[in-house]
């Protein structure tokens, strides 16, 4: 008995799905990447840890803005938060599992997992400023491709907080050197949501030896007159627990991310 | 044996002392509010907490980001913070300290106090943007006769977070009428030190019965064409320590500020 319509080929576009619609998707079991997915709302990044790691997670939030800007945090058990009207356990398409810092398994439903000492951080994601950007008329290559993005751990370390320490995670879009102006232009707009790229060419700087094996996501195919564009990226939390080995965490599946209610303008700045 | 040179009639001005050598000052007994000292470098509101409630507060930041920009967040037990290279125990011109709530004294050094668990918070001070308000030819009345700037606890709650809630605090500069707009223009370009005005004008709207009688500070007279304009301050810290009762803290005395080693310019948006 679930209020909502059933989606079918007939039905909205993925873009055109308001958030509860595609949460609703997602509970019932679909399972893709949310790029494309309620044009026009935030999306966020979902990092769950037991409420003793708390404190130093938002202080590696706050020392790591670019990578980790909080968009809402939970209290200790809860399942739902002021910027997200769903189920943090069961409205996302996909989650990862990580126990002593190891990721042991993906699953599309963690509720039998839940703890009550959970403390849950909404991060801002980069696909928040993917609407502008193809407003603005720069491609956006792996929404074309029905994909996921291509995110990669560099070489860079964050600034430790407490017990959390790891590398910045960056994600990749392809853009024509003449629009790489814009990209930039259009997406410092959004810090909330990753704001500006941290760089531009050249991924051996960033320590990435080969873009077509990102470590989480899709490869996407650079082209001709392409530059690869690196933005930070809300999986560093998660590079995080691997690298910090908290006993306990539960995060999206890379790309897989929670659909907000909050329009992505009001993660914009003048 | 202290390498600084003696400040003296003959030396520099406040606004021309750097920041190393106004801390000297302060480290040697010299109690005024800080505006005005060291033109050109920001200033830190703090608040110095037991690690017990380190989490609670930096959630009572997060989700109050007008009132607490943090700057930076100390280990527990450090005396001095990145954006801060002096002793946080002594290099400020006063502080409050606070048991159970209660606000039990004001003194210029509280090495003695000062315990290993103690986390300290550096939060924006709007005494930041001063420089680029005169600057531009806006008055700032307390900085033209010498003395504190006025400060209101709000009949506006802050969100809550865990233990600690409490009032929005305000601070409050005379402006003229044809430069408030230009006050609001420019101090909206420095988020992370409170940014643009939460109001404009009618105190009464904001539960302030009587401007003459501030909270903290000194009262600042409010001339005829002027309007009064309030900005959140970071004195709210010590509000929500009023109202929530922790153990223990130490915060700054109103008005008289860690002086940092950032320049303002650091904390401007375009």
């Amino acid at each position: 008995m679930n209020p909502e319509p059933e989606h079918s080929t007939d039905g909205p576009s993925p873009a055109e799905l308001s958030p509860a619609r595609a949460r609703a998707l997602f509970r019932r079991g679909l399972r893709v990447p949310t790029s494309g997915y309620s044009a026009g709302y935030a999306q966020a990044n979902l990092i769950s840890l037991p409420r003793d790691l708390a404190f130093d997670f938002l202080l590696f939030a706050q020392r790591n803005p670019k990578a980790c800007p909080v968009l809402d945090v939970t209290e200790p058990g809860e399942v739902s938060a002021s910027v997200f009207d769903g189920d943090l356990r069961t409205d996302l398409p996909a989650y990862r599992v990580y126990r002593d810092g190891v990721f042991v398994e993906e699953r599309t439903d963690v509720t039998d997992l839940w703890r009550d000492d959970l403390v849950s951080f909404l991060i801002g994601c980069s696909f928040t400023f993917e609407t502008p950007l193809l407003e603005a008329g720069v491609p956006v290559r792996h929404i074309e491709t029905g994909s996921n993005v291509a995110m990669y751990r560099t070489n860079r370390a964050c600034r430790p907080a407490g017990r959390l320490s790891g590398p910045l995670v960056v994600s990749m879009r392809p853009i024509p050197a003449g629009q790489v102006a814009d990209a930039v232009r259009i997406t410092s707009r959004y810090p909330a949501v990753h704001g500006a790229p941290v760089h531009v060419g050249d991924p051996a700087a960033l320590g990435i030896t080969d873009l077509d094996r990102p470590d989480y996501g899709d490869p996407v195919e650079v082209r001709e007159g392409e530059v690869p564009v690196f933005w930070a990226c809300g999986v560093t939390p998660q590079a995080a627990v691997t690298a910090s080995a908290p006993e306990f965490a539960i995060g999206h599946a890379p790309g897989h991310m929670a659909v907000t209610d909050v329009r992505d303008t009001v993660y914009q700045v003048p």
